[in-house]
């Protein structure tokens, strides 16, 4: 019942252990949270859904920041520890595979940022002739920003890149929307032979499951590869009378055809019930984007938005998680399949 | 103008002095609200609108606890004092009246816990075909439960038994409901001659009159015998732009003839104020479904669900909640005939 | 294979043999259609969804009539062949149980007529608190108008009463809904011992099973018995961009425990296809109330109101319908079973 | 000013000249329409969104045709004169590219139909994971049909192919959707080097450039070929009071860069007008879904759906509508770019 | 129990005695409606909601034209007999005070059309910086049309001027609405010292009466001045599942203090009943806009958009209309007084 | 670069300056925020949306304070130092011109408070035959209280008249609305010769320009007049999957003819973010009604109501806001004109 991550050690990973007893879930919260907060640079108000990497000796992230005029956009930034960071005041600046300047977009959101050969791959939501799909571009060094193609036509949201080809083609994640707060959400995996042009699609799982992911799921960091498979987080959505509430839940996925499903948490690991998650621009809305782990320890640090108002890490370690999804596993119809 | 509980003496109920000056109002709350916090046993993640008994030398309770995974289940618990409650992890399990295992509900929420004849009813939300309706069954132990015929067919919700037959019928108050969130909704009276098969229905009282019961109205608590009458507490909605809004109030009922209204509060005698009310799951939820009473002192402690996600206890007494009624007295067209 | 209905003869009910070649379906048109037209009476605008009975040497009928300022109401009219009616121009007009005068409702609407141990049952949709639910009454000579208690609280619609006892209790179909247009809806079957109190409710079938009857179905005229169980027919709708279609299939229930499906269509038998049926007040509606059946010969015509503005009647044989029935049945999850 | 199919002749097309004054459109009705009416086969009630092609010494089709329990599916259907048709009454059934049976759809609908490189390309609307989306496949012979990958995720709907390569590269046109009904539209184009892997999406042409495309757009037939162009006929749907109005207008693409609108009809050319278009399951719907023509005389046949009920065909010369284009043409915002 | 028309004889107006036996209405539609076919001039496709005057020796209209690419505008017809007209191909264009060139505005609907002081002025539905408002202008001959302030700030629909000052001062009738298709509305009087500046606004009537008016209700033609008051035909709408359905009836209201109602049709007077009224680009719309009467016999010719596809004519006579008021009139609370 | 408020010194307004560092706005919040709490008398819940005005040697203000049974109503208050505030427990009582009794409205809030010519006017929304409009009415000493002629008809909120003619004119800012929480909002300026009859109304400013002002925006505190134009403070309304969110930014009109804006904030310079903003009757509101500014300093309070619950203060100054409002500029299309 062992398992193990495939990657690099990350020693300087933030890392706090569990206080207090257990609330019976696997993942608990930093007991400084939230990281970031309001403001935190002259023109943004907030900082929240946002991705992070190693980099160099310490680490960078591109984070999505909401200006004081409420526009989201995407912003780099520089952490020695990956819980104090500095950020840029200007957006990320675009060029095409020309080096021609590109920056149509009005709205950059929920970036997540993926190491593959060698270069960060930035995925988010981006408007495509005015409807929100998924947006694809990399950089080498945080600095030159090189925009592709739009993988998806519009409707899409919840793009996630693999961290390296798998059968010899890139895969992405995703989940199909509408053009505005979507009540309806499955995620769906498609390959592509250079990340340029996109087929095979096949879904994954799908919503409905039971409460917590009742409305819509889609993934959230970008997959952590392991020996028993791909560990995936997602938030699942509910809709009561006041609204949304987004948790967050683990499944992994099939090594060579991560389109089935070997287990999927029946619980939420995480839902809104601290103050700074339940309280804000959005209430009630815990939203992984990233981790950072260490294949050593096992240690892994999930990065969420809180509230769409603040940064927050939560901890687990991979034998804690896995033992919790192997006594909490619960399929849904279809999970174990591929299903086109 | 006085008025008398008719009904046992509860010295060992739970109780605390108003603390302050008065808001105006006739209940105040327990200075140690919430009594219940997030994550109450190891498989739930909130238990809140809930119904409790005197029991043998202290307290049992049918409590609604939302797993997490996200589902309501009705869970036993039992307390010394009404105040620190111990609960069963796992959810009540029922026996249809041959003794057969019956368990074929997803959903089960908002208990109400009625002692009558000498058997404990419980009535709460169920499934029936897929859609929300009333269940209703007993316990004589709270070991064996043993489920009856559902009293309604779909939709409806917020059913309460009365404590004793009247006129020799078993009387239930309920209020008819759509298959989602339900932007309407009255509270209406059904009596049965063997709590198997239900008729002669009337309106009770309706929404609407004015903003914090504007949306829809629905029977708390099971109603307090007096002298003056049946005394119900009920949750009043209204719908503003960040959704619904629950506070509750007070009504007094004939005493022969429970469908005429003979007193109804003009205004809430509780309303989300607090941050465990206006804060958690659903926001602006005081949601009340149990009373504890001493018929000597005339002390009640009410107890209520807050924002979906906290159990909370407010406090008043029959002579000042009687006084507050005559003086805060607004029947709704209709309210004080019995319609149908 | 062969059926035979368990009636009476009624050799001087409406007959037209089909016309023309089969379009595959069982059910054929009366060449004049619609019988009633616009404007039948001088007050009233429309008859449509209505029911009729023999009666003396003729028959009689309960007409839903919206009046010309469309307020739908019951009007009774007289007929020497079923086709050519007589309506009187002003409303039923109801007494209580004691013979007072009784007239709450503002709408009446979707009669039913059953002839049951010697009176004739008229039961309808109905105000009752300002929301809809099932009203029901009798009359012996269609003078005198006795309403009794309501048997369901709101909201319900398409209430239907069986001819005669089953298992020593009357039944009653009906289909729960909102306050509006109630865009979901089943059929249940409910039991009482009296008329007066009901329960042992049991679902019958689900909307769903195909896009004809996708959106809600409602059971139609009253069951007719035959030896192989009681033949049903039931109106389903579709949702498309325009709106609602009413079309209409039918069932088979088992004769002693009728809320088990033994047989269901899965086509439609009639859909709207005339321009009496797509075109007028609300296009694209075929909704049948009453059938008359002749027990020698296996005749049925089915009257069906059409698009809410005209009566038309449709034939078929008991034999060329559940032959249709034998071979295009197609059941939903848990139509055969007796499901609470 | 003058402009040329290219193409082959097909001099047995359907043809009649416009009789009586023309309207101020270029295009007119068949005065023998509908060419398709209610129940065409035994299981089937209605046909009406189809396309066809040249086959042989006659004509092949394939047709969506509405069951009677309607559900959508694809038939194939002969015809010596495009007029007068046969169709199989039991729909088509896939192989994979294995030659294992593949049926997975419950729906299947509004297909083109397109010759490719000497295959007979379908592409239609089917569920994917239970939500509309294009499917792709091919047959030789209509007998065997082949089932290639879908090209998109869910959720979209009318794609279309172009009948050749440009720039080496498949060309598809699709209109991304939601789950529903679909309050909104836009038309795209995609390219693929194998009609496997997809990308380089563009925007063709939005809605919302005048009332009868307000609410969503979406291609047609198959684009025609001409020396000016690529010619698109599409229909633009307008929301009333009373639900969706469908009618279709032309746009002229650019040959070597589709995605750039050369000329588009600012009035539409055909609009529910005639009592088979206004009047039946879905009233007030033209939608075209293929043509044919002949390249030596200019002659366009547009096949359509009528009202969800009935097959249609309309003329025009390729003359007679490049001269309307010309005179009624209006540009959206950013039609002449090449939008991503 | 005799009414006179106050105003002009008309003897050239248009006129036919009704054919065949009364339905109970006074109104009784032109046997050879509709007057104003598809498709009228070679720009435009439908003319319905429209205004007609005496002029000259003839007549003159400002006619709701929606042209083929379903824009709404206003233009003018000339006609000898006031059933067949003769109509401009293009729309009016305005000038404002100064006599600059002033058209703004894209969509230009439902005109009413008012001879007062020497003056022809035109009210009607427009634009105002981008949200349905009433528009104000005027014309002397025809060719030059003046516009003016307009006299109410976003939303309203249905304005209708008076055709002389009452109490010295000018007055409006309207109906507030909303930015889409309007489910309330109620109609309002408002008054103005000189045709600039509004004030003194108060209630008229209210929806909701009964059903045909149930959702909204708006002024038709300019009122018809009377010896017992004002009389003003108004349009009411119902919703029904499958949308509007929009009915006529009339009211008197006082001659000199108009928003008080005395009496009021509980019935309609005319509803989509033809073919031409249920069949169309928006089924079920009987919307009246003019009149023409003649005082010496008491003729009135009403005329009024069907389906908003057709212009159709129905006829009455003043004493019969009032007649038929007194017997039927059904005022709704706060009908008779004067509400600010 | 230097601005100066033109109006009367006021020493004794409230006043404080920024602590800490700044968040890049040019407005900070009162550090002893909120100043009215729940409450705040025996009859009323809440007192947040509300007006202030210096009288006599302190301040008077008229409040909208919330009962408890949630009917919002105006209430008089006065305070030495415009921070502690005594209320009256009983609403404003109306008198007509005539000075008899007028008080129809059930519902009165959100009212502004001018002194204009002498006299203290009040502009709020109440109801108008049921529907919301803006009421207008003055009082000379705060006991009497006579009420004018409504401006509007429905349906109108956020009424804000000038504190002084402009062009011998009075003038009213007000946003257009429906009949509920109105998902649309734009700013409109109408003037008066009189206060009685109004017009000549003109766009000022539309929403949409980006996010926290894309939903609605609507006029705040009374303009205040500065050598560069007239300083408007208003609210912007965006919807996220939880609700609205209220913020509030600047603009700066022309001195003569305000309806034209020279310049208008990009950013909120307030948003809710403090848990006094965030949770609460409505979640997330911060909505600025009045100011007190002295004209030496060029110090600016601000109150505005939060989270409909409570009442708070910001500060800025006229220059530094000036200077945000410089550099931080962008306006819509059409601001900088006057549209009609």
């Amino acid at each position: 019942m062992s398992i193990k991550i495939i990657g690099k050690d990350l020693p300087n990973m933030p890392w706090e252990e569990r206080k207090g007893p257990s609330d019976g879930l696997p993942v608990w919260r930093y007991s400084a949270n939230p990281i970031i907060g309001w403001n935190p640079t002259p023109s943004t108000a907030r900082i929240f859904n946002s991705a992070v990497l190693p980099y160099k000796d310490g680490f960078v992230g591109v984070f999505r920041a909401d200006s004081k005029h409420i526009n989201p956009s995407l912003h780099v930034g520089y952490s020695k520890d990956a819980i104090h960071w500095e950020f840029e005041d200007t957006p990320i600046s675009w060029v095409d595979e020309d080096g021609n300047p590109y920056n149509h977009e009005i709205h950059s959101y929920d970036p997540r940022l993926i190491e593959l050969e060698g270069k960060y791959y930035i995925i988010w939501c981006v408007d495509f002739a005015g409807c929100p799909t998924i947006g694809l571009g990399y950089t080498e060094d945080f600095k030159k920003f090189v925009r592709l193609e739009n993988p998806f036509i519009p409707f899409n949201r919840n793009g996630v890149l693999f961290p390296r080809k798998v059968n010899d083609k890139y895969l992405m994640l995703s989940r199909p929307s509408d053009s505005g707060h979507t009540p309806f959400g499955d995620i769906f995996l498609t390959e592509s032979p250079d990340l340029k042009y996109w087929g095979k699609h096949r879904l994954v799982m799908k919503s409905g499951l039971n409460w917590w992911q009742e409305t819509k799921i889609g993934a959230g960091p970008a997959p952590i590869e392991t020996d028993k498979g791909w560990l995936m987080f997602y938030h699942g959505v509910i809709t009561n009378c006041n609204g949304y509430v987004y948790s967050f839940g683990a499944a992994l996925l099939d090594k060579d055809e991560p389109s089935k499903v070997l287990l999927r948490t029946e619980d939420y690991i995480l839902t809104p019930q601290e103050n700074y998650e339940t309280n804000g621009f959005v209430p009630n809305v815990c939203f992984p984007c990233a981790t950072l782990c260490d294949a050593k320890t096992g240690r892994i640090a999930i990065y969420y938005g809180a509230a769409d108002t603040y940064t927050a890490i939560a901890f687990t370690t991979i034998d804690e998680l896995y033992e919790f999804m192997l006594t909490h596993n619960k399929l849904g119809k279809g999970d174990s399949e591929a299903v086109k």
